[in-house]
């Protein structure tokens, strides 16, 4: 699977637009428009295009990263998709629905020999996991909760390696990230015998200076998610780990009963369970969102969040990760 | 999902017929027959019986409980079941292949008016894990390893609770657990988001005396499956767990590498774990396959287990598993 760019993104109907906002800010080369819908209030600062107009400025992909209000998908949004298959551009999707199972989509697909993507639903088969030490290096972020910026920081670290002319490449598990790498697996859509071998062939064996930078994805302590963090902990054979944070969070999210483990043990928790798989395991440090803090109070909190654990802690926007990177190297 | 009893078990035409095995032995009232093909070796004692004799003795279901060799299913095993389906049998498999995908058999289903079971695969979706507490107690089978005796410890354990006038059920997630209990969730085809959602399911609330026996699966260090043990102890909200080892099995079975973690360190992982969503979860003892060890060994074996640990060490066998259920009470 690699979806093609550039991309026109579809930004719907609504107020909100997550998955299209990650993709234009990580990769806005390859993002060429946006296609908004009356009642869209949306806007991010490229070119409204129709499809057509796409089409015509060699737009490849068709994206779609919102979800519909209500789950349910219109009517004039399946327009819109044959529209852009007619058009000649492939499709991607990063709904629940799976879009390569309406009849009207597969027909038009195969009638335009074009491609169509659901990246919520693995599009092929995995291997179980099998533990065998494998080439290159990876590090893995890992979280104190969901939403805490995984991806956020495994997409800075790649930047500031590339930079640096280092070897590496984002591995991505979830949707945006996939739309943001082009390929990926979405992993907690993987059948659960199989996620540490899809994680082990999203990171296959590589050159001894490549470092894959894989998408973390849960929290080892979630109530419903842990599961599918540590068959990603065992099947990346991290060599790195980097504990993303939200900065005074104190409960998971949406889960008010369950109180985020102290940050010292959480980093033992991560180390001992990649140890299975990577005897050289280790939390290099931790990625900090504090964009809901004052400058001074974050970097208070930067700071006395290091000196409790003992390793350089970042955020990822306001510092910079040069010293997660200074620490890799 | 509820699987009708009396069944007749196909054995296939080779020389194995584990899961059949597991259910005439544990659930012998409800095995009214066996079905060997030529060439089959294998003999559970039970009245050879074609599907008409089945049916006409009262036989509910036709069940397939052996792969065929090779891994594809053959022409002449889809006539039987399509047989079973005219002579007023449902049909449940344990195979990989969906045999409810095959066109004749869903013509054949739909015309008789009869169930097909595919028990590797879950036949419903679910929601993710709440970890909201709930009333009743539970017991989690957990392992060393894969194929540790986690199934039979756990129909064990309700034997001995039932013989007690204790309320006890046994909650299957595997294929052959799943036929012993006429339904269940194989949980290891669940996808991975709602491996802990499924076990909640599978073991709701109860009244406060019940206890669910929930048959584990894999090993929190087991580099392929920890997931899913994971995602099923975290659902479980066990409060008692057992911890199940093969005596004198030291490295996981067909993963050379990768050592049995020492059992004291074994017993405090899955505590930890299972604490986050239950935090009185307590392993109140081990059951060990000793059935390859001479009587005496078998014996040292388990007292020295015992001196190690210090928690009551059972062959559920050999000894029998009143000293766990004690430990309950």
């Amino acid at each position: 699977m690699k979806i093609q760019t550039p991309y026109l993104l579809f930004l719907g109907e609504g107020d909100q637009a997550k998955t299209s906002s990650g993709v234009s800010f990580w990769r806005r080369d390859v993002c060429a428009g946006q296609l908004r819908l009356p009642g869209c209030s949306v806007d991010l600062g490229l070119p409204d295009m129709s499809i057509q107009e796409a089409a015509a400025q060699g737009v490849k992909t068709f994206l779609i990263g919102v979800a519909p209000h209500g789950g349910k998908m219109p009517a004039h949004w399946v327009n819109l998709i044959l529209e852009a298959l007619a058009a000649g551009l492939d499709v991607a999707s990063g709904l629940h629905t799976r879009i390569a199972a309406i009849p009207e989509v597969i027909a038009a697909a195969a009638q335009h020999k074009r491609q169509v993507f659901d990246v919520r639903h693995p599009q092929q088969e995995f291997a179980v996991g099998s533990g065998a030490p494998r080439s290159g290096k990876r590090l893995l972020t890992v979280g104190t909760d969901c939403e805490v910026g995984k991806m956020f920081t495994s997409l800075a670290l790649e930047r500031e390696m590339k930079q640096r002319g280092m070897n590496a490449d984002f591995r991505a598990t979830g949707q945006t990230g996939i739309f943001i790498a082009g390929s990926g697996v979405s992993v907690d859509a993987v059948v659960s015998d199989f996620v540490s071998g899809a994680t082990e062939f999203l990171s296959p064996a590589n050159t001894d200076d490549h470092w894959d930078l894989i998408e973390g994805q849960g929290c080892l302590q979630h109530p419903a998610y842990a599961g599918v963090t540590l068959g990603l902990v065992h099947g990346s054979q991290a060599h790195a780990l980097v504990l993303c944070h939200k900065a005074k969070r104190t409960t998971l999210l949406g889960y008010d009963n369950f109180k985020i483990v102290p940050f010292d043990e959480c980093v033992a928790m991560y180390e001992e369970a990649a140890r299975v798989t990577n005897p050289h395991a280790k939390c290099i440090g931790m990625s900090i969102n504090t964009s809901h803090l004052q400058e001074a109070e974050a970097q208070d909190y930067l700071i006395k969040m290091e000196q409790m654990v003992g390793l350089p802690c970042v955020d990822p926007v306001r510092t910079g990760v040069v010293r997660l990177v200074d620490a890799l190297q």
